[in-house]
């Protein structure tokens, strides 16, 4: 029960070509991103705290008016309530997101 | 202030081999963790809960008395207070571990 497989992750299509694959603890919900080239998330807000690490490729954020072309090793923390959005480009990107307290719409 | 690079984060040697890095928001701690070959975090547990995935490599975890070869993609929870351990092979791995709330210890 400690162990969590891939084939286990819960998987929820965000928006047309990014793939969230979920795992969650009490308090902290992974959320492993595969965003495709030229893929968008709208801006939008939560509550919940989302702290992550991009992983491979690279992708345009914005949160809270603070833009970043975000790279392999870069972080981000985002409040609860402050907007955000990310976009990428000719190479698509993987990120390592996480929500505190796990999200319950993505449960 | 939302963006953090790798110059910015905290790095700590939790045991020989193994190099944390750090960086943090007010409910989660990121702790990208890279093995070197044939590397040991001992037994031990702490109030935080922690839930991570292997980036790369594999290694050999123990939480709560059960026992993994975790590799790229595989996840884990530690509920707080849970003994766990780790140990590298031949190939090393890098882990992204997250903690919640953040280790004071580790700022």
């Amino acid at each position: 029960m400690f162990f969590k497989y891939p084939q286990d992750f819960k998987e929820r299509e965000l928006a047309p070509g990014i793939l969230l694959r979920l795992v969650w603890g009490e308090r902290v919900m992974l959320s492993h991103v595969t965003l495709q080239p030229h893929s968008t998330v709208p801006t939008h807000s939560h509550p919940h705290e989302q702290t992550g690490m991009v992983l491979e490729g690279e992708l345009d954020m914005t949160v809270g008016g603070q833009t970043c072309r975000c790279r392999k090793g870069d972080a981000f923390t985002i409040p609860g309530g402050v907007e955000h959005s990310a976009s990428s480009g000719e190479v698509g990107a993987t990120v390592l997101d996480t929500f505190s307290p796990p999200r319950e719409d993505y449960m």
